[in-house]
C-alpha cells in the first residue's frame, strides 16, 4: 500500500451519484493531497464527470464496475450476486489491501452485509457496529450500534463500548471518553434484560470510562461521548432524531412564512436559526463508520452532496493515521 | 357509584402537590359539574388549600391518607408497605368502585405497580400498558407501551394494539384508527425478533386497522394513530422526544436573545414559535392512561400545574361515558 491514505469510493451509491461523488473526491484530494481516491463504478460516466475538474492524476484512480446495487434490493442477495457492483468491487479493494477504507452513500443494508462478507471482521470481534455521530447541544455523541444486526447479546455491547471508545478518542482527540448505556432510568437495576446483563460487564471493563446509564431525555443535551445500545434502539433514536429535527425546522419555516410580520422577523433571526440547523445537522460529521472490520467502511448519508462525501473521505485519514484498527484488534486479543 | 364521574386524585403526588392538585380539582369541577373529585392525602393540608376557593361541596370530597410515596422509593416496596399513602388509598377507592378513575402526578413506577397490585387487571389482559399521546405535526399518536414492564411478548403487543384502538377511537372520536408497529424499516421482514413475530399477528387481528411498520423517522410527521412498541423502545422515544424538544426550544431562545437584532426579530416571530411550542407540547393532552386495569389509572406529568391536572381529570369523562373498559373487556373475552 502506498504512503497515501487510499480511499475506495463507491461512485455509484447515493441519490446524486456519480456526479456528487466524483466532485467530493476531487474536492477531498485538492484539500488534502495525502489522500488518494479510487473511484469505483461505471468508468465512462465517472470519467465524464472527472473531465469537469482539474486535479493531480496521482490522486485519483478509476476502477471499472459494471453493476449497481439499488436501494430496494435484498442486501445479502445483492452482495452475493452482483460481484461486479461498484460497492462489492470497492470493498474488495479494501480486502486486498489496495485501499485503507471504503466510503459509500449507497444502501445501508448492502454496506453492512458487504462489510461482513467482503471486507471481513477483525479477529475476535463478534459483531461489527455502525456508529454515527449524533449531534447534541454540547457537541457529538457516538451512537453505537445503529446497524441492522438486531437482538444483540451483552458481550456484543461490551465490544461496541470498546470499539467506540477507541474510535472516539482517536477521531475526536479526547482522552478517556465517557461511555454510557442508553436506558429508561439511571438506577443500576433499571432496564430490560439486555441492559441489566450488560451494565455490570461495562462496569467491570477496564478499557473504558463507563459512567452508567443515560436516560433518553438527556441525549440531546449531550455530555456523554459514547452511547451504547442495541441496534434496534439505536436505529430508532437516530431516525427519530432526524425526523423530529426535520419536522421542527419545517414547522418553524412554515410559521415564519405565515405573515409579512413573521417574514420580516425571520430575516432578523436568520443567524439564530442557522446556528440551530448547524448544531443539529446529522450529516455534518460525514459518514458513520462500521467498526470492527479489517479496514474502514464508512456509510455516508444517501442524500450526500460533495461536501458530505468529502467529509466522509477525510474521516479516513484519522482512522489510518491513528491505526484505529490495530488498537481495536489489540484490545480484543488482550482479553 | 353515583351518576357523576368520580375521580380519585392523589393530592400529594407531583412537584407542586398539594397546591396545584387541589387547584386543578376545583377548576375541573367548576368547568364540568358532572365530575366529582375525591382529594386523597393529608387532610389538613388539602383543606387549607381548598379554603382558598369557592366550589360546590357535592363536587369535592376529601379522604385522609397519612403517608406519601416519594419519587425515589422502590415501587413494589412502597406500594406494599405504605398502605396509608395517598396513592394506595386513592387506588383502593377505584378497586372498591367508589371512584371510576384515579389521577396521580406521583412516581410513575409506583403508579404502574399500584395499578396492577391495587386496582388489578381486567380479566384476560396479560399486561397493562402506559399509553401517552405523542404530539406530531398532524395531531397526536398514542404511543403504547411506555411503561416499566419491559421485554414484552408478541401477544402483549397485540393486546396493546387492541386496547390502544379502543381508547383512541373513544377519546379522540375517530372511527377505525390506524395502528402501526414501530420498526427500523417498512418491509415486513425488517425488525427484531419481537417485531417479526408480532407483525403477522397484528396483520391477522380483525379488531384493528393495522397499516404495517412505522419507521421512527416518520413519527414526528404523524399520520398513524396508534404506535405499538415494547416499553423500553416506547420509553426511549417518549423521553428522547421530550429532551430534544426542550433542547431545541432552549437553543432557539438562546439564539433569539443573542443580539438586539435577533431580539427584535424574536418579537415579530413570537406567534410562529408559540405555535411550535403548542404543537409539540407533550403535556397538552393531560395524562397518560394505564390501560388494561379495572378502572382508569391516569399518570399526569410530575411537573403538572393545575391546568394539566384539570385536563387529566377531564380525560376520565370520555373514559367512563364511552365505557372503554367494557369494550376492552369484551374484545379480550371474544378471543
Amino acid at each position: 500500500m502506498s504512503e497515501k491514505v487510499v480511499v475506495a469510493l463507491d461512485a455509484m451509491g447515493g441519490d446524486y451519484a456519480p456526479a456528487e461523488a466524483v466532485k467530493g473526491a476531487v474536492e477531498a484530494v485538492t484539500e488534502h493531497p495525502e489522500i488518494k481516491v479510487i473511484l469505483v463504478g461505471k468508468q465512462n460516466q465517472i470519467k465524464e464527470e472527472l473531465g469537469k475538474y482539474e486535479y493531480f492524476e496521482e490522486n485519483i484512480e478509476v476502477v471499472n464496475a459494471t453493476e449497481i446495487i439499488e436501494m430496494g434490493e435484498v442486501p445479502t442477495k445483492a452482495i452475493r450476486e452482483k460481484k461486479d457492483s461498484s460497492l462489492v468491487v470497492a470493498m474488495k479493494l479494501v480486502r486486498e489491501e489496495k485501499a485503507d477504507a471504503i466510503v459509500s452513500a449507497g444502501s445501508t443494508g448492502a454496506i453492512l452485509v458487504g462489510g461482513q462478507l467482503v471486507v471481513g471482521r477483525i479477529k475476535g470481534i463478534k459483531r461489527p457496529a455502525l456508529a454515527p455521530f449524533l449531534p447534541s447541544k454540547k457537541g457529538f455523541s457516538l451512537l453505537i450500534d445503529c446497524g441492522a444486526n438486531v437482538d444483540a447479546r451483552p458481550e456484543h455491547l461490551v465490544q461496541f463500548a470498546q470499539m467506540g471508545s477507541v474510535y472516539f478518542e482517536n477521531v475526536m482527540g479526547k482522552k478517556n471518553p465517557t461511555v454510557g448505556i442508553v436506558n429508561i432510568g439511571t438506577e443500576e437495576e433499571k432496564g430490560n434484560q439486555l441492559v441489566k446483563e450488560t451494565y455490570p460487564l461495562l462496569k467491570e471493563c477496564k478499557d473504558i470510562n463507563f459512567v452508567g446509564s443515560v436516560e433518553a431525555r438527556e441525549i440531546a443535551k449531550g455530555g456523554v461521548d459514547i452511547l451504547v445500545c442495541e441496534a434496534f434502539v439505536g436505529n430508532v433514536i437516530l431516525k427519530f432524531f432526524e425526523g423530529v429535527a426535520l419536522t421542527f425546522l419545517g414547522c418553524i419555516k412554515e410559521g415564519l412564512m405565515s405573515s409579512i410580520r413573521t417574514k420580516l422577523g425571520a430575516l432578523m433571526i436568520k443567524p439564530a436559526i442557522k446556528g440551530l440547523v448547524k448544531t443539529f445537522d446529522v450529516s455534518s460529521q460525514g459518514g458513520a463508520p462500521l467498526l470492527g472490520l479489517n479496514g474502514l467502511v464508512v456509510k455516508a448519508h444517501g442524500n450526500s452532496k460533495s461536501g458530505e462525501i468529502k467529509t466522509a473521505i477525510f474521516q479516513c485519514i484519522a482512522f489510518k493515521e491513528n491505526s484505529i484498527n490495530d488498537k481495536i484488534s489489540a484490545m480484543v486479543s488482550s482479553k
